[in-house]
């Protein structure tokens, strides 16, 4: 991880626009647990690979995960993120989009040092995926009609097609063989989707301090995740005129977050929320059979299990 | 260029998210010149290409141009472009933010799938130039320190690092010799470069009609463009403190285009910026030299001369 963070601290840098590091840096130095980056490392390693391609790989990884993260808070116009102001609040939102641009394309020239058409080919596919989920999440965010089924996919989307990405690329660059590239893949998808339903949870029921957000934020942007998405589908007349008027017209007053804690509670979407989450972790533990016994494919069984140690 | 265009509206369409062919359409079906794609094709021919991947990376260089368009118009809070109203206005700047990025992704799915490095390598180089050229433009643009060489790099970075890596590629797809791929870039260069001055001077001496935009925009949006970079550098002391004011500090009042107008006219600085342009498209037609003897080097030729051809 150290040559990974070196690396990546090289390559954000710009002799031309001294404003590019200055945001990356805010952001990379805020210290983001650089979860992407280990995930191919370990894969990589687990595969028993002993060149370094991996390293640029996981540098990749995480510049595309920051150049995304630049881009949702112009999105979502974020102001608080791992606990700081945002760079867009901070700059602008012209920094924000232009210095993820930049990063998004340092990540493909790293990429394209590794010399690896599958790789590539893996990452074309995941940035495309993860795009296409942050724009049926903006389209599907306040409509009641978002079921279970699209929530998977804007997750798959935004959350856990980096993840496989990350873990899968790991398992490429090291030549493993298909059954071990595929249960990498497999391990990432599940880990990226309970990771996302623990984070949709703990909007609800985190405390500000931890999560670096504040209790009730999806909410008030009128985003439906899971624990919403649940108890819509279970909503009365009134229940759902309330969700109706609060999330999908956004007409939101004093008391309402209360109000759908409540529903919540009502109809315990929350502890169904974590159980899903649960359910996720376990299926990313059993993809890891396939993969050879190591201490590494203990560490990223005990990962899956971390991902939602936080849930309660 | 009709094989370029089915291959845009097939990739440019999701399944999941219907809101991205929306906006795409509006932009693509707006109809630019489809210039950058046309030099693809017209390089690879030139060299006695015989393959189809010419097709993926003329619309491989066209994902990119728009892409980069939607983020510029976020950027610059523009409300027309090619004389409509921008995707940021009529949907939202998120819609602009997220459609670019899945853009720049199906550009890379594209490139990847011609399966050459080398080609890969160019484009990601091209991406990273484009992206730092726009962050110096941000930062540069309102700042009366920006000379001539600064202006330049900004150029090369916004407009010709595109037009070179389309002429490029077309040639090291064709396999073509190192002398010619050569040429096809610093043709690609000083065509964008004159492209883009020629794009500036009409800024001020275009008719919106013509233009899409009205005369004298990027001084009411403070941009230090050639024709005023030339009038800073003999400015007086009291000429000196009214650009300060007017694009330092943006205190515009009624008046002021008139007054930069005629600052303008006094050190005949359009009329030298059009030299300059003349001299890039001179150089573009120079470059041309070592490519073989055929009606698309004609065509390249005249093509140089045509984009200042507007410039009177």
């Amino acid at each position: 991880m150290d040559a990974v963070n070196t690396l990546i601290q090289t390559r954000m840098a710009s002799k031309h626009a001294p404003r590019i590091p200055e945001v990356t840096a805010h952001l990379v130095g805020a210290g983001g647990k650089r979860l992407r980056p280990m995930l191919t490392l370990a894969a990589a390693q687990l595969c028993g690979y002993e060149g370094d391609h991996h390293i640029k790989l996981a540098a990749t990884v995480e510049f595309i995960h920051t150049a995304t993260l630049l881009h949702d808070d112009v999105v979502d116009e974020s102001g608080q993120r791992r606990g700081r102001p945002t760079a867009n609040l901070l700059w602008d939102n012209k920094s924000s989009v232009l210095v993820g641009d930049y990063l998004f394309s340092r990540s493909f020239q790293l990429m394209v040092e590794t010399g690896s058409l599958r790789v590539l080919d893996i990452l074309a596919n995941a940035s495309a995926t993860i795009a296409e989920g942050e724009v049926l999440q903006m389209t599907a965010a306040s409509n009641l009609a978002t079921d279970e089924a699209v929530y998977l996919q804007v997750v798959r989307g935004k959350t856990a097609a980096l993840f496989s990405a990350a873990t899968e690329v790991g398992g490429v660059i090291a030549e493993a063989p298909a059954e071990q590239v595929k249960a990498l893949f497999d391990y990432g998808d599940a880990l990226g989707i309970a990771f996302q339903i623990a984070d949709d949870l703990l909007d609800y029921q985190g405390d500000s301090a931890t999560t670096g957000k504040n209790v009730g934020d999806d909410f008030r942007e009128r985003k439906l995740t899971l624990p919403v998405i649940k108890a819509v589908a279970q909503a009365t007349d009134d229940e759902r005129a309330f969700w109706t008027r609060t999330i999908e017209k956004g007409q939101q007053q004093e008391g309402d977050l209360e109000q759908a804690l409540a529903l919540m509670a009502k109809y315990a979407t929350l502890e169904a929320t974590r159980q899903d989450a649960l359910l996720w972790a376990e299926t990313a533990t059993q993809a890891l059979a396939p993969l050879p016994d190591h201490p590494i494919r203990q560490m990223l069984h005990d990962l899956a299990e971390y991902v939602v140690s936080r849930l309660h």
